[in-house]
């Protein structure tokens, strides 16, 4: 295993404290229990948010910690989740008296963790909102899910909901919100590569030189299918077909398109696959209003990419337009 | 060759193509001589900033045109320089009136290109005038360069000079600007793993399984030496110690400490890294005032490193800090 790391068992501590480093302006780094918090929280009167989930996907969460997104962020070990601890603390730490919502990925630890967390902040009478984010359509259950895996989404999610609480909305129009969102996004993604967890030391699954793996989740978890590497213009088919079947999007449709890259893909072949998917979905009919090309959900340093599809109305043009400053995402400001 | 393409010989223009679909708002691409303008060029009475390089070090340049940044960048064939009738085309319509200046990372293919191009836009009165970016401290000469290699100072470079010609500064403000950022810049970058230009089909070059490759150059190029992977404690030391040598940085100095993926190193240990060096220098007295994390000048999927070290005065503070609003950069705006 090569990593640019000390010791496999202080990656994610050691990498908090250089991410503190860099962005001492915008964030606070508690160590233990580790959690990243916006640097003004509480922001008294403001429905707090509250996300997180393993090390290993950044920028997801830590690097939405911020104004117009998400108020903390809990980063479990590496594609672990984060303990109930950490989540009490957010939630206490962050609620400025609106109560505080959390935006939980569809994995099972995840969300028997901060089911707990609520119910012990409930106890406290903190008013908490979960929202569950499942847009993955690869599968139905996985290795590590009831139901569907919670993906890109998430990320769309956190920026939306973020500025509506940002504007002041309460905590129920957060939650409905949030719950539009979900019900309107779909995502999936495929691997061209492995990744390696800093402490199991190989890679979390074998491809062949010419193999990929078709509807990966983001912790290396089988997907439908492994198949021969193949055109570009065939992949976009593989990963957009079954998005636009699923929910179902048509003609007239106004959407985001997110072509995010799971780390190790270059934005060469991620702008390559975005316009092929652009041209795709303008044949069909369907409007790109909005664009995000990058690495914004990744699996460290797996090769391979994911699409996210959400379909818009005015109030989330406007709310993914607003101004944001968290340490991944910045515009407007 | 795993790779998200349809065919090697056509990854850059179909690369450009979903680039211009994205980012329509803020460029405009021309496929023919290949080059990203500015979508608002030429601006009148505006110094015109131009850049330019072989593909596959995204988001370097094209992704760096915009308003405080270039107005136009030119990207030749994967890690190949681009023709001089695509800086000629650039140079022509993003003049303005007050004059060029050429932005040149230093490599033989690159000087030359440009240095024809500024002598067929002299011919046709264009004022223009270059400079040459020499930052890399691991190698006085090297496969691709007559003296040092030019890399991660170039993107510094670019936003402090952009910002000083989006304010009005005039061309020889510029140009004085620009090699004073050349002369208190330095560089130094290290590789795990080579990556694969499309064309060519396998890896640009071999390193075992447990070794690394330090000082090595954008393009793969060798560096000062293979060695067997050590912890980021001791990786962070050989490259910021030849870095601090070079100039010297010494206590006291002012400086912009920027901690640059090569494109497969995820963010949770580029931030490892970041902070190792951030504490390092504190150390040594040296004040970092600013920072810049993440992949802005890489080598497709090269997982590696590389250390930026600009030494800081209050106008470069000032230009560094001021709006800009390009694909890849964008704050104040």
């Amino acid at each position: 295993m090569k990593k640019i790391i000390n010791d496999p068992s202080t990656v994610v501590a050691e990498s908090l404290r250089g991410f503190a480093l860099a962005h001492a302006d915008l964030v606070t780094v508690q160590e233990d229990p580790a959690v990243v918090y916006r640097a003004d929280a509480p922001v008294p009167g403001k429905v707090a948010l509250i996300s997180g989930g393993g090390s290993g996907h950044e920028p997801m969460h830590g690097g939405y910690v911020g104004r117009g997104m998400l108020s903390a962020a809990c980063p479990g070990a590496v594609f672990t989740s984060p303990t109930p601890d950490q989540m009490q603390d957010a939630i206490t730490k962050t609620d400025g008296g609106a109560g505080v919502l959390l935006i939980v990925k569809n994995y099972t630890g995840d969300v028997l963790n901060f089911e707990t967390a609520a119910e012990l902040a409930a106890a406290e009478d903190v008013e908490v909102r979960s929202v569950v984010v499942d847009d993955d359509v690869a599968v139905k259950d996985s290795l590590y899910t009831a139901g569907r895996r919670g993906v890109g989404g998430t990320v769309l999610l956190e920026k939306i909901v973020g500025a509506a609480a940002e504007r002041g909305d309460d905590l129920a129009a957060c939650e409905a919100l949030a719950n539009r969102v979900i019900a309107n996004v779909r995502s999936m993604g495929l691997a061209l590569t492995a990744c390696t967890v800093p402490h199991v030391g190989e890679p979390s699954f074998d491809l062949a030189e010419d193999e990929i793996e078709v509807g990966i989740g983001i912790h290396g978890e089988p997907g439908r299918q492994k198949m021969k590497i193949a055109p570009a213009d065939e992949l976009v088919d593989r990963l957009l077909d079954p998005i636009l079947e699923d929910l179902p999007f048509t003609a007239g449709d106004r959407v985001l398109l997110f072509t995010n890259s799971m780390g190790g893909t270059p934005p060469i072949e991620l702008y390559l696959a975005h316009g092929i998917a652009e041209r795709k979905l303008a044949d069909a009919g369907i409007t790109v209003e909005r664009r995000f090309v990058g690495p914004y959900i990744t699996s460290l340093e797996m090769q391979g990419m994911s699409f996210t599809l959400l379909k818009l109305d005015d109030e989330m043009v406007g709310l993914w337009d607003a101004p944001v400053h968290t340490p991944a995402l910045r515009w407007g400001v």
